[in-house]
């Protein structure tokens, strides 16, 4: 019998951001954004856990090899955002605002190829900002 | 293209309860609910997880706005439970056997129409009791 | 109004195993499991989450008794598991490679019935083995 | 060479408190302890932490049997806290003010003489009440 | 008897920064200070932990009143920290390498007068960058 | 002014061991170490915490060196430790029993030395075993 496990791998990195629309006031941006709008920028260590699921490999008791896991997401993902700002210096961030929502969903889309063809499905991206809050995306 | 993301605030109170099913005698209530039935109460810190759902606003990279989220719960959760006996002084605990289980599903009726009204949708609400056990209301 | 909630309880083991394919040579094994195939064995604090659901019962606020799980997840899994070598020591484990995936599948399989009789349904087995990665079952 | 060698133990327990001086008026003591002077309770999972020093027998590798430390705390200790009210129902506060820091200093007092006799010395109690505040104390 | 007790409160702040010596080379900031001296900025959550310690006031079995050393830690380094810029917001930080060392020494000079003012001791101000470095300055 | 500042590093490793000590009977073994005697092994995630203390260097505002402390612990402890069997792999654990008092003594001995080279203090070794004990090693 063929059974699917989910499968997570937790990476983590500590970036730079700031909130901030440029098609508003600065007035606005504190409005909306508070303290996040600071123009400084602030930081997080930030908590990345990436989930897959797969049949189970018999050979080796593996969904998939952790190590080729987290080699992708260290390559597409960690590399460019460790020790980085995410608005100045992530490629795939670029002219998007940086709330944890569009990291999470940009997250996705920079490996969700990747893992289709080592053969797993993506199934969530969790990303997790402070001990109080963290989001969530599956895809939709 | 319209991304759903989900998004959790964490919010945390210490509180105290007591198991105690009023129409058995205090031999049942012993049996059933052990140490938990003690009379002059016990307590815990609770941490509570609530998860909602939504598109991404463009404007502002949200779900929701994290501030409205904990603040609507302070309101409407937290202020009735934090430094309170679930049993005796919490309004929507009134007649209700405080177990998580029962605190999880009455926060959800709580928070619910709120959480709408502000053009997201519930999905589950967590309630740690301690580190060794947990509950999760998904509205069904 | 009966509302269908979900429980988890939390156990924890500590296990000595190594991943090895007997039917490959020690190069082989060596290449795909690195040093997890360290022919003295290596070991972990493994955290298993095991999450039933049920409606609540209206007598006692539960939906199913904790320490009835807690009990079952002992003597079914735990002391099979723990301070044990989960590939020599383990009945549930014999000629099964004791990959984190297997070793979920294996406890699901275990309890399933049991937590069935007690009038639950099991949701989901979480296995974790170091605070980098998990697997999770769902019965899938 | 003989080594001393510090070891720690966490146990937890659960209980419910409240802090007032009778000695005052009401007003006086919601001034002073605020929500935790609540006259209905409140509660928390407390978290302990008991190091003791000692050389290591050479037989065993132990500064001390972790098992019998335990046992201890549990018939000396926990057993006395663990889902009780601290105010009530615990025999080595009766008559104190159940601060974090009165059952820490109440604690050191139960336990000293047994960890002497046990041949180690009691170094430090460390007592955890919220995931933001914690106390020690050193017997001085 | 008058018992010396430690207690410790802990504050967060989310904060950017960089390390770099502005008397060195680009090329020698990069060789010792790695990724840590990308002049786009990073950022962490940092923990403070700040302990103090005195004898217990027998009217409230208090160390020190935790609201008031909490609104100390706010108002003299939390607000000056939390979501800004280490290096260009911070004015106790102006013209000093943003070491975790650096911060966690200038946050002592900072509040030590007025813990003392207070009537206590302070004994440790632990700061944690990450889950796997953190320093404590003891006052030496 | 010249501050003395520690720090500490964290490092981690997943290894297997058994208590034994090989002078008594296996009914003595059994008496005294229980569980953690099994002769097929049990294994750990170890939390090892490295704290040295120096001056901080006024041209980087570090004590030492954090990429340098962790190479030295990969080098000299963490490439015998993690995913090794401690009896039986380890070389300052020859001939050792295997307690984790044990373990964190000899890590203290396998790196002062190297400490001292590089200008700083080795002040404590923390080595936890699991979430409820740990102990610690200050070279008394």
């Amino acid at each position: 019998m063929s059974r699917v496990v989910h499968i997570t791998r937790r990476e983590r990195f500590s970036a730079a951001h700031k909130l901030y629309n440029s098609e508003w006031t600065d007035e606005k941006n504190q409005e909306v954004f508070g303290k996040c709008a600071n123009s400084h920028w602030h930081g997080h260590n930030y908590e990345l856990f990436v989930t897959v699921k797969s049949t189970i490999n018999p050979e080796t008791g593996f969904v998939m090899d952790l190590k080729s896991l987290s080699d992708l997401l260290k390559e597409k993902v960690i590399n460019h955002l460790d020790h980085k700002n995410v608005n100045l210096d992530t490629p795939f961030m670029k002219n998007i605002m940086s709330s944890t929502e569009n990291i999470c969903v940009a997250i996705w889309d920079e490996i969700q190829p990747d893992i289709e063809k080592k053969g797993a499905e993506l199934v969530v991206i969790k990303l997790q900002e402070t001990e109080n809050n963290f989001v969530e995306y599956y895809g939709e």
